[in-house]
């Protein structure tokens, strides 16, 4: 089959054949529908040998799946053959007491969390395999297309937002920094759970018209006056709740400006910004966190989502060959949305 | 090897000669150190033909498992034969929703709920065949006959308790009705984890004693005095949160007129009591509501609570061959605490 | 000033003249814009003198109230003469532990809670005497007419919505039982607050016709097709929760065959509906309880969620002449969301 | 009346003699019975003039204030003369939304906070005027120079740790820096509401030993190995809530480096310390906030945790005239616990 590997040190992304993996017990194997491009795959092709800290190389890339069922390992029962499927990609051990609660992405075995794509071969290819029956999501009559980007750009805005809710009370404002892959679907999520207003923030003038097309009340420039803009659209107050997808030292410096007494700030984007933290230099319980993915069960909420219309990832789709010159144009902040290849259906 | 089946309708269960189960793909055989015995076997053994919707005859009993592992399936890999673990009970899919956070006891698939001892071969024998590695959680170091109760009396107590934890705030009491296997451990759990005052309610003078040693602060008579008594004891305002391991009409009755504005009253016990419930019937938002058994994740914490020494389990412990009549006794309320039997070594 | 007061037991309220009230220290006097006509009203005129707890006759009606701020009593300097507000109406002592978290509808002072227009002189006349500062709120921009119901068939709409809005996440299903003053607020809260879809049940095919207009996906006759007819709907799991704004023995026993596992049953209607509550007798850990009114900061949010657009009452506007004909009107269903008579602003 | 006076930047407070106030409607004026000495009069003192932002000079200190109503203004008719009470120090508006729910700590008027002692008048006097009778809660029989604490160094701990409480599952470590005034409360909050294991650390072996005293699990020293100590303790996750009562640059990395994934770092202490915090900077979900001091309604839930015995307050008494040198005693780390004045009762 074919396959998207990432197998130098500072080389491109390459498309290879590969023989199909055979599914042992309890493993799935799918016919790939969809598979997204990713931010963080570009972090993955950008570290250097030394810091590199993922799956050995060649490696598959690819940690947002959407597939349909080809063929089940021993004892895997709960699906059949056909049936399609999106996949939770922080694979955990499954025991551990945060796995048993379906929150995989802190899975506190030693091992750690394995997602495909990232710690094992993953989706951009025409085949994926999937360690274990519980990583599976039924698609719902979705688009595999518009549906595989909830699995990880969906499901870690839906996380970073469902956490922040309960601040979200009528009344109140949420700031969305970076209107792209991740915050234009954090915009609709806001919209459709809370009765806040949402204030998009972003450098590029595209990126704020396209965040009030997907719903933001307000849009304003990432720039030096944006901290005195927000303080005046919350009435002084500030924010109860500040998304930052990009995580640059700017942004974040924004949130904490942004922020009000009690108000989370959550930073997504995997930038390098930090800002110091300790006693006043946030309004009082003002908290900062940063999260990783999202749990089982919230990918369960976010599949919803979709399905009762409130929520539609923009995508701009290629082939599993186009996939490296996609890359490229993430890099740039070309994509508008998430970026989507169709490794198709070769026979296996 | 030998097993405790339920094998007539109205008969007594007997110990037989059976084969030693051979574990599928996935699946985990135990070596039974201790299964508990309970009043919810009785309501097995005491259905009518007619009523009878549990697994089919003969049924191996025994829902509360402690064992060593003795073999595993292909494809089972987090464990190790020699592992000694507890049995999560409520068997659900693992894959919809409710199994996706772990609240197996929910779980919405088809087949629903089917724990070993109710719907499959139980853990009154030498050896129990469980269906999946997720429904293990290690025994750290507890003593098995001391622990395996923590299963269901001691997960059904954590998740009853576990809920109206917001409201034990300090200053709030909380009354627990019957002092027995369930009962005894919910008052060890308020009082591990909140500063309310705890209220013990029961018929029996000697339960009543053994809710003090335990951990109660008031030992109430369940007679026609005990409403005005605990209206007294909580300054006129009522508890905020009444347990009922009974489930008995007067009991039920008795918790209605017990609770407090905003109060919660959670009916454990599988009695047949009710009280009518509308607009103005209970104090404003105080809420009723009866639970099953616990999640996955809420065993992990139970457990804990023990290895933390917050929670003793009374015990009174016999053989296989004596669990008939250890069930006569449990009927008659003769029972400290839990009854627990010891299948013991012997070899497959 | 004139006033509408229920002067004798079983006899039509009428309009009389009385003093304006002159406030004490503490108090502030208003110039009433609006005043709601409500439900509980009929219940007052209806109660026989045996049954009768309200304030003593003649007691000026009105527990809905808007005006203009028109003299402050010594010592309060929080608002002055001209501020147009809202009257938060259950008013506690303001001192307790509820009353100290602004829960002053579950107020524990010996003497209760004492709304205006139920225990003490209302706001159907052209002035108004509120005891405390604290129980008005900035009417922030909104028409008096439009807003006055926010403060009774808003606040106990929001408060009953607000408590499972936890469980309404995406693809869950709520049901509103009965679409008038309070229902097709309720319908309005949810759709704003949460991604449930709405269904909507009553007697009346005008009412289903408006609640759809207001947002319910779904409008569903109240009879005995219903319990199956949800069921469906929610693809047999039931809703996560129900709102009963009826409380009739017909809509909460659809209530509780409507609802789903871990959902929330909340009774709203002073119906003398009841359903017998005990283990298994609605699903696990499904929960029923019944609220009275709201707290003072959830009016805060009901009127910003108005103020962002979020929440239209529906009014029928009157004189207070007129009202007395409202009250028949509103006795015989006619009337379309909410009754509000508008005293006007004569000379005191 | 006496009373202890800050007057002139840079100079030791002093007992002058001054006019005792007289209630204004809604006021209360109270006969001080005890009045604590906190660290944070020690900044009012230290702050430079152009630094200074407290009450206009002379300032009367004293924010920790128990004592005996002693005259009412007109229309204050909740208490009556002779009552014993506690008052509630961060005096808020009262109006605006979090004062609605009596979160006055976080009031949001313009004029914001104004407590007694920072901003107004304090209690380190015969006689202190209080501006409402919302900030008073009845004593509830304890003593008043045990209980005064509660007021602020009990609600600080209380509003701190109440908040991570869901966090404190069974098997959680809570870590406490800092064993003086606020942590050897905190240490026995966490044990009365909790099941975790508390791990005190402080500079100090007295102080350590205090710790274990009061209920700490485990006492570590503050050195270059707690780090590594702490995270043995914690089997490797590290602890679920650390609580900085120090805040400086070495006690606030601590919590950085002691914190688990999901867990709750709460920095009370006054220092300057900071951490760059950003993406991946703490364990994933890890969050960081700084508090200030706690709502009305803790302070009924502090004052219950005392009465209930779960609470008591290590104090060192002094007179009046003593206070200026229990301050220096308290600047070089003396007091074992907290400080507390009784002013006596001298005639008016």
């Amino acid at each position: 089959m074919k396959a998207l590997q990432y197998r130098r040190f500072g080389a491109l992304p390459e498309v290879v054949d590969v023989p199909v993996p055979v599914p042992e017990p309890g493993q799935v194997l799918l016919s790939v529908s969809a598979a997204g491009l990713c931010h963080s795959d570009l972090h993955i092709m950008e570290a250097t040998e030394s810091e590199y800290r993922f799956g050995p190389l060649p490696l598959t890339l690819g940690h947002e799946a959407a597939g349909v069922v080809a063929a089940l390992g021993e004892g895997a029962d709960k699906f059949s053959v056909g049936d399609q499927v999106l996949v939770y990609g922080p694979w955990g051990c499954g025991q551990c007491p945060h796995c048993a609660q379906g929150k995989e992405n802190y899975c506190t075995h030693p091992d750690g969390v394995r997602p495909p794509g990232i710690a094992v071969p993953g989706a951009l290819a025409d085949y994926v395999l999937v360690d274990a029956e519980r990583h599976l999501v039924p698609l719902g009559g979705l688009d595999p297309v518009q549906a595989v980007s909830l699995t990880d750009a969906g499901l870690s805005s839906y996380h970073a937002v469902k956490q922040s809710l309960p601040k979200l009370t009528a009344g109140s404002h949420a700031v969305v920094i970076g209107a792209g892959g991740l915050g234009h679907i954090a915009i609709q999520i806001i919209r459709a759970l809370s009765a806040a207003t949402v204030i998009a923030v972003d450098v590029s003038e595209d990126k704020l018209g396209f965040a009030l097309e997907v719903g933001a009340h307000q849009a304003v420039p990432s720039d030096e006056h944006a901290p005195a803009v927000i303080r005046k659209l919350t009435r002084g107050f500030g924010a109860m709740a500040v998304f930052d997808f990009v995580g640059a030292q700017q942004t974040i410096e924004l949130a904490a400006r942004a922020i009000a007494t009690e108000g989370e700030i959550t930073v997504v984007g995997a930038g390098v910004g930090a800002i110091p933290v300790g006693y006043r230099t946030l309004p009082f319980d003002a908290s900062i966190r940063a999260p990783f993915w999202g749990s089982r069960h919230e990918l369960w909420e976010v599949v919803e989502l979709a399905r009762s219309g409130h929520l539609r990832v923009e995508v701009e789709q290629c082939s599993l060959e186009e996939a490296p010159f996609f890359y490229e144009r993430l890099k740039r902040g070309q994509i508008r949305g998430r970026a989507v290849a169709t490794p198709g259906s070769r026979e296996p």
